[in-house]
């Protein structure tokens, strides 16, 4: 395994593609520092002794020991673990820990092109090749990003029939020794400090949509490839203590004429796959959200907390309410992901036919499960805001600037009318309203909440999710049964696994 | 294990201590049938070769398999078959079946009863007269029903303080042989087809309440003991086919004079265990609330997609919509108890302390997620009766009575305007409006609601559960640290069982 | 102007057509006493001096005075009357005061019978009819109900293109002296208790749709007509004090044959008027909701605040937050209500065209404010049931029966355990718990809820009127202008007319 | 009237007392420039002959025309015509117009200072010495801001309870020609950009804090004033057209040891008025908001309407019914200061005596609807948000720099890649997601919602405001009526004075 430093310098070795406001940056430029910070936090605590359970595994193709972020689940003690390592890593670094894409994206591809592989009958060998990327993968720890969601041009219609075909990133040319790519991928988190970038489709497809089925993985800088991105930072502290400043990064990602040969290739044209591959990756994913979601959770309730000491409220009844409110939607995101990992398999759902096995044997959380937990976390992130905001009151948007604490002219006055609780040092009320203004009042504050509700999938996709996938029939005839309708007299037992 | 027949013959020999609207009477009385048949299930259903597993146990005080309601949780896999057994049943009935006081009431006085004596220095034989007790409880195959709620007067006053000594149940002499108690306990459901009454404290009690800190178990027609009971069923169905008719009863129970010899009196005076015995019985009882509401949620779900599907209007978007949030409700609600049942230990909360064990070692779940889930789902409860009335639109409100449908003048007629989706036979429709006519606009359905609500604890006891055992203080920590605040440089860990 | 016996009096003499759970029942049935004194309420106080200016107005038809609720509203002051009237009436009967489908049918008809005739050139005489029917009307002081909820039959058909051609009320033949028509109307309010049946079409139509295009007035025992009754009454008071006992009822009315002349029609076949014949009732409708929404608002906002004075807990700071809640819900509706009324003039809305001038010049009110109080107060309804469920708390649910308090065996012990408050008479708790017993856990109370969600159109009619009539365009170029984008640096000032 | 130029050009002459991020800045500093163009709007619009009607009144002190700003309401006709200046210039700068502050502290203290001079029998001249300088005001067409919230310390104490006495602004000292002040308020919108300061009380008074009631205006560069700002802009825009680009700013005002003459005194000890001065400011604030929220809703309905239509899903029924959301909100807040402004007359609220007369005659809205419609619309803020997060999709928060669209590497495949409606220019859409980015992720938009829900007293003041207000006594009447309580039998009447 790697250390932060390895990880960094890696980073600094690879090749300018990356625009920022005009501007070719290093990888390593000072804007992506607090980015690499909080990605360097999996490899430092991978490192302690005491989270070796919980940030490290066996790998099951090398017998070595590697970081839980390059895993594929055995068990449901897996799924258990990355839901809690990403509820700790996230907690430390007080929002996204940013490696999830590449854990969700391995174990995605590593079921589907096992049975892509197999619906071919053996003329491919999508699996073998991802297995030898996966060891390398594994071996050398990489930091993997996911590119899913593309530009979808027109929303009215599907990826074959855009006028503009790189809407949907395709295959715009098959070769001997690999195929050619098109299209744009956007809003790809952590794309800019990835060594690896694993590509796959974002919806269901038709047959006719086949050349939009397909998945492969390339470093970050391959020829062809131009990433656009976007980097998120609060306000740099010069006079306030540190604490801990995260940052984040969005890219768009652009394929022209990008050549992939065969053994970085994982599907191309099984449209089937192509679907099942999107919703595997939503589905491990919106799983992630059940360890990050309750962190932020944990974030605003301690800030919440905080603000209502602060203020010398934290006594009155109103806050308990909304203290219990911010505790209800962490701990239900948490036990929604508690029991996907629980009851999870080497099953995905199929329309029509329910759980069925699929790929080779890892572990699958329950569908049901991660999309309960993750639509309801989506849906409260501006709720949280206004919880917090409320409990705040004006100040965190009005708060002078840190140079006025720094002048001698103001500082002491400063001072002076920001103490409130007065058993607090007045520093930590100013930096705490500082901290706050950043989360609530910033353009980070701001994405943050927009990744926060559309993120692993908006809410609504969640909810298409959860009734095509439930099985609604069988509670039809718990009624038809108990209100005498004609076909009600059947048995119906409870199942926990719809 | 007892039949149903067995069962109700047993009541049918109680002495008539019930008044119904001003009248005594029987236990068997007609009214009483619809919530009899609800009861008589849990034998039903016990006794079929599939269900063993689900719906009975080996008594750890016997060995001899019993009905899992009496019986006490050994392990986490009992708390999850508890669970999964109430879901089961309360769909079978569509709605409460009514069992789970006596099951949640043993397993409080079960672990507080012991406690008691060990406070007491072996001075007291609670636990072993309440295991003698609870022996002939199992081995009977008994009914129980749990007295809490006390009518508690006037609100600003705590037990001691009340100008109506009665207003909380207490011990208003102590004799050689027992104890003589005097009070009124309200809202007890099911009190009116119990065997037996286990009566508990209601709340947390300071030294002074020491005469309220009093648990017993007595027959349900006990000298000394009144019950005033309302019955609650839906309009009899004469035309329409009966499907299955839930009955249900709470009773005011109000002790004069009561003697209680000590082999069934389980704390009598030890205030702190008192507190501790409420805050259990509650907390058994939300847990139950993780397998009925559940299965109310079920029904809500299965009478929502009827309603669209009578309409003919099941493919709407907006119908996904509403679905998606029922199931959102349910499977919410289903997941935190679930991981209250897996997190379970032979632990209690208390307060400064944390988890700490309590008890001779039977598993109770975990508090905070019981709490989240009750809380989520009793909130939930008007929203849900509003997306039924949504969906289904005003003819739950205005469909004619049953007799008009007999009657051969407008029979026909009245069918041939009844009819909407016209793959779906007209007298289908037909009873289905009836039986959510009966759901929506009837005494029991707004009984229902009531107690979906409050029953289990008001949404805001779970408020005030939550707030005071959750690990606020570590959430403080970690924003501190990431804030940059003085004291912020600590280590802080996610942990699940707070 | 009639006196409410006169009125009595007037049913009396009726035939008897009305089915009541299968029985042909008398319009002065016991069952419906309930009913006819919340009716007889608008009698009684339009003969009050006080009450005068406030519930009659002057007959623009004949110059005499009448009764309100059979009056064309001349201007804006004569619509502010009809809201405040409303209110005041509804707050005294507790609930809907019933008469209100009257003013609003005939003042719907009286615009629509109007341009119906200037389209056709003068070659029908729909106004001219119409008006003559009014003055009787208006001279008699009839009690006059709408009938415009057809059944629908399958929601994805329009009229024309059902199986069934009565799942709207149409036009069967028509003949030299009038026409035959046939069809169910349910969901009529007041049918049971009406001297006269106003008859208009439910939906906007098409030309194919013409024979649905179909207004007219006969007495609500005409000859083919038909009506199956429901009848909605709490349980009745023998012990407590009676306070006022509202009761409400609605009709199935089916149309079998049934002839109507042409001096009792007033649209025939004018598609176009037809759906704004539709579109105009709901609209004068959801103002009448502007007055008795708020003044079940204020009874709700009583019991709230009667309920927590009742558990002594009025002090509490949730309390507060609670009935601030149902005063903004009420007074919001109130004030939507309040600028219709202030903005009303003789105009309709046109899709495409703004609001144009539209019959003869009596006011309407605007349909914007209509529109956003009615989807307001109509998506409140659950909410304040839940309000006053949690504030009131289990024992709305499960207080014993009246004659439970009149045994002497049990009343005293009752009474001795309902008392909270100690400065409020324990009879008066009693009562008040029996009242908020009726109003939240009756058939009544659900229907009412029903009634209030769906009665006047449901939220979601609002919604697509709101969106089809309000000017999004022009909101559209503001953010243009601000954003840069190409057109939009056209001037765009704020029309409250919109 | 002045122009723009003029109004900037005075401000160009003041002294320097503005510090912003540790530097002193002029008030034509850059970063200044776009709020001046927001308060400069309002001489611009004002100047227009179409505008006359709107935008002025003739002064009741001098009958010379004068910007409406800086008027005294005479009649229900200028709070109407205040309520739409408002909503019509908020329009048109995309969000707060600003200079509402100062026509609100003047109607206020227009009152009070009158009140208090009758109180004190004439031995103060308040009233006197503020319509000279009311008059300067007009003549002069001054901007005027309003400092009322104080940073008010610990809050659990009362202004003279205080450890620092400077918590809230205060008398330090009473000398021969005027008074010296100390102290500190916070969040002043504005007063970077204002001619002169009005200072008014934050809260009830006790006796025991009298050195509180203090009101008094002096020029925004006064000696012993001194501002610490926070100025908010959005990303300046280079190479997309630049609309309009709003600014706002907030000062921390701090007053050292500051004189203050008498004749700039309208208040100075009179607690009873003190607390009503903090009232009247915030009612008409509220009332201001019955403009400006309004006219953010049109904003936030275009860009929800606009952000469909980009991404062609605007027909589809979801967009629909959260459009009408947004529509309700609107106008429902709209309707809300309508009522008030109708209502409105020169009275005020006071506990136990309803609406009684106040000041010498000038108008006051109608304190309830005020009250209502900024809680619903204050409540809304993050409603609001989610809902254009919601339409938007992830790319408001991910879409790349300006400068990438300068840079000819990228622009043609951004450009690409950003097409979605087939029938808008991309160059719009490119407009419109950057316009977009800045309202929900930028520090503005961060701050814009704080200000949104605790501007002009956050929703808990205004709930507190209504149930003090609200005559609850005549509801809970209704109810003892109906329910049939003892003392049920008054008369009671529906008033909408409540």
């Amino acid at each position: 395994m790697r250390t932060k430093e390895e990880y960094i310098q890696g980073l600094s070795k690879m090749k300018r593609n990356i625009y920022f406001n005009g501007e070719l940056i290093d990888r390593t430029d000072e804007m992506q520092m607090n980015c690499l910070n909080v990605m360097g936090t999996t490899f430092d605590e991978a490192a302690k002794p005491e989270n070796q359970e919980l940030m490290t595994a066996i790998s099951h193709l090398t017998g070595e020991r590697i970081n839980r972020f390059t895993h594929i689940h055995q068990n449901t003690d897996d799924l258990h673990k990355k839901q809690d390592m990403t509820r700790m890593l996230c907690q430390k670094v007080g929002g996204c820990i940013q490696r999830c894409m590449g854990i969700d994206a391995v174990n995605a591809i590593y079921n589907v092109s096992y049975e892509a592989d197999k619906m071919n009958n053996g003329a491919t060998e999508y699996h073998e090749n991802f297995k030898k990327w996966l060891t390398r993968f594994q071996t050398e720890d990489l930091v993997g990003c996911c590119a899913q969601t593309d530009v979808k041009g027109d929303r009215m219609l599907r990826p074959a029939d855009q006028p503009n075909p790189g809407a949907y990133v395709y295959i715009k040319e098959r070769l001997k020794d690999g195929i050619v790519v098109e299209g744009c991928k956007l809003h790809i988190s952590e794309a800019s400090v990835a060594d690896e970038v694993m590509v796959v489709p974002t919806r269901a497809l038709r047959p006719e949509d086949k050349d939009y089925a397909v998945a492969f993985a390339v470093p970050g800088d391959w020829d062809g490839l131009t990433q656009v991105a976007t980097i998120h930072n609060f306000r740099p502290r010069e006079h306030f203590k540190r604490g801990f400043m995260p940052g984040s990064t969005d890219s768009y990602m652009i394929f022209e004429n990008c050549f992939i040969p065969w053994e970085r290739v994982f599907l191309a044209g099984e449209h089937q796959h192509g679907g099942i591959n999107a919703l595997l990756f939503a589905l491990f994913h919106r799983h992630s959200y059940s360890g990050c979601k309750p962190a932020i959770g944990d974030i605003v309730l301690g800030a919440a907390a905080l603000a209502a000491e602060v203020n010398n409220v934290h006594k009155a009844s109103h806050i308990r309410e909304k203290l219990s409110e911010l505790i209800m939607i962490t701990e239900l995101g948490y036990a929604a992901g508690y029991t996907a990992s629980d009851l999870g398999s080497p099953k995905v759902f199929m329309p029509g036919k329910g759980l069925v096995p699929y790929g080779p044997g890892s572990y699958i959380p329950h569908s049901i499960y991660c999309n309960v937990g993750r639509c309801l976390t989506g849906e409260s992130v501006f709720r949280e805001a206004e919880i917090l905001c409320d409990i705040a009151g004006g100040v965190v948007a009005t708060f002078p600037h840190e140079k006025d604490f720094m002048n001698p002219e103001t500082k002491d006055l400063l001072l002076k009318y920001t103490q409130r609780n007065p058993n607090m040092p007045v520093e930590d009320q100013a930096q705490f309203w500082r901290y706050l203004g950043d989360a609530l009042c910033s353009a980070k504050g701001g994405i943050h909440n927009v990744g926060g509700f559309h993120g692993g999938g908006s809410p609504v996709m969640e909810q298409i999710a959860i009734t095509t996938q439930y099985d609604i029939e069988s509670r039809k005839k718990l009624v038809r049964h108990i209100a005498g309708m004609s076909d009600g007299d059947r048995e119906v037992l409870a199942k926990k696994k719809d």
